[in-house]
């Protein structure tokens, strides 16, 4: 199922990029834009939107948004003085192709154009387009995303205990993914207990993503993965397989995904897509 | 009459980062914020304000945001593999002394907590301010100041005409200034006329105030500037003086802020505080 949004939100990136005059910049933009990945998070964009009576061309720019907000932590993440990553979804990453000082622009870039595409499109629309913006800004900000990778580095250096290690996957990879099901939720008019569920699972849903690659982080390939495999032990990162082996990571990944499932059945929508989408996350190899 | 404005925004960002929890993130971003500078772009927001009857704690967050703006591009531009400045303002750069990937995560959380600010303060309240933030992120992103910032990279390998580096400024510099006047006004009910004076006048404003700034990369010394001088030579890029001699480019900065003060007569406001300030600008020695 994530196949068919896949599509439609692959091929609305080429044509957004086939919008703008070709320059380095954008070239540079499109480049890890356009590298694949799952779109996991346009996605659920997309579906919330079908929960709460949005329209697929109406949401568009905001799942847009999402994955350019993953897409700019991507590239900076990959950079030399990061993870030091030259390969992503199978291709070089992009300070590999347009050197380090282009991609660090390139991802500022994809960082600014999310939000002037959320300002344009939704907040100077009306007030629920403003706080569905706010909302994504905060998570992909200090006390989201950014808080989570700046935990992550320091996590490199000092092992961390499974609490530590919790919170900081909330932030890393749940933030951005509650606020791919908060944000429109929020923009359609959703209630705040049905905003809040809808990010209290996002939450859960990152987590068991975020354990389910630690375990193919040592069981896949990099032909299967795209991106080299093993770094995160090589850098001596904390993980879940490193804290409870491979079997007891798996058992939590399962557990955790019913977790999900239960909290979908509190809300009183349709929200059998959603359910499925969470239990195919959980069969994934790459 | 800068120093005015300075004295009350330098007190305004150690009250902000002092109201956020202790952590390595909140440290870094702090401190490339704290380092001083001349709050050009603040102060510009608040004495725009004043011109359109708005009041200095109203537009406070605003101008906080250009300023969070304008830092998070200067720590950025110090990397490495970017300029590789070793010193602004007389301290050590922000990947000095937290190292590269604290210095690109706490740039990249300066540039989202800009936009958390402007979408909690302005855009959740009403039209005018979500208008007044997509100006804001349109004069940042791909068509202004990271445009610009992607032209003067490609200035170190090719000379630039005139008119290249004309336009290259507009965006690297002046962009954001206009942004810094159109923006309050924008918020502030100002007619549409008016502010896209407010704009060109800020474009012109940026161009003079960078001409200054190649001036002063020749004929100052570090103990003045802060920063390291004669880099851009050094680097190969063009500048004003490179392409006309320092008199040729003293004559021309004064003429542009001839004009900027022009543009400034064509608007029914009191603006004598504004036109001080531009001379002012065309004076200053570092």
């Amino acid at each position: 199922m994530l196949l068919e949004y896949k599509k439609i939100i692959d091929e609305e990136i080429v044509n957004y990029f086939n919008g703008l005059p070709n320059n380095g910049l954008h070239e540079a933009m499109a480049y890890s834009m356009t590298l694949g990945g799952k779109r996991l998070r346009p996605a659920l964009v997309l579906l919330t939107a079908k929960i709460f009576g949005g329209q697929v061309e109406e949401l568009m720019p905001m799942a847009l948004a999402m994955e350019m907000i993953h897409t700019y932590s991507l590239i900076h993440d990959d950079l030399p003085s990061m993870d030091n990553d030259d390969f992503r979804r199978g291709k070089p990453t992009n300070h590999k192709v347009f050197g380090e000082a282009n991609a660090i622009l390139a991802g500022d870039a994809l960082l600014n154009e999310a939000f002037s595409i959320l300002l344009r499109t939704y907040a100077v629309k009306g007030i629920l387009g403003a706080k569905a913006s706010l909302l994504i800004s905060e998570c992909a900000g200090r006390e989201g995303m950014i808080g989570g990778q700046i935990m992550d580095l320091r996590h490199e250096k000092v092992e961390a205990t499974y609490e530590q290690l919790k919170v900081c996957h909330h932030k890393k990879t749940g933030a951005l993914i509650a606020a791919s099901l908060a944000a429109p939720a929020q923009y359609l008019g959703a209630t705040t207990e049905e905003v809040q569920k809808l990010y209290a699972f996002g939450l859960h849903l990152g987590l068991a993503f975020q354990i389910q690659d630690d375990i193919l982080d040592v069981t896949s390939t990099r032909e299967v993965l795209g991106k080299t495999i093993g770094k995160d032990r090589e850098a001596g990162k904390t993980t879940y397989v490193g804290l409870f082996g491979i079997d007891k990571s798996k058992e939590m990944a399962e557990e955790i995904t019913n977790e999900c499932i239960k909290v979908l059945e509190e809300l009183p929508r349709d929200t059998e897509e959603l359910k499925e989408l969470t239990r195919s996350l959980l069969r994934r190899t790459y």
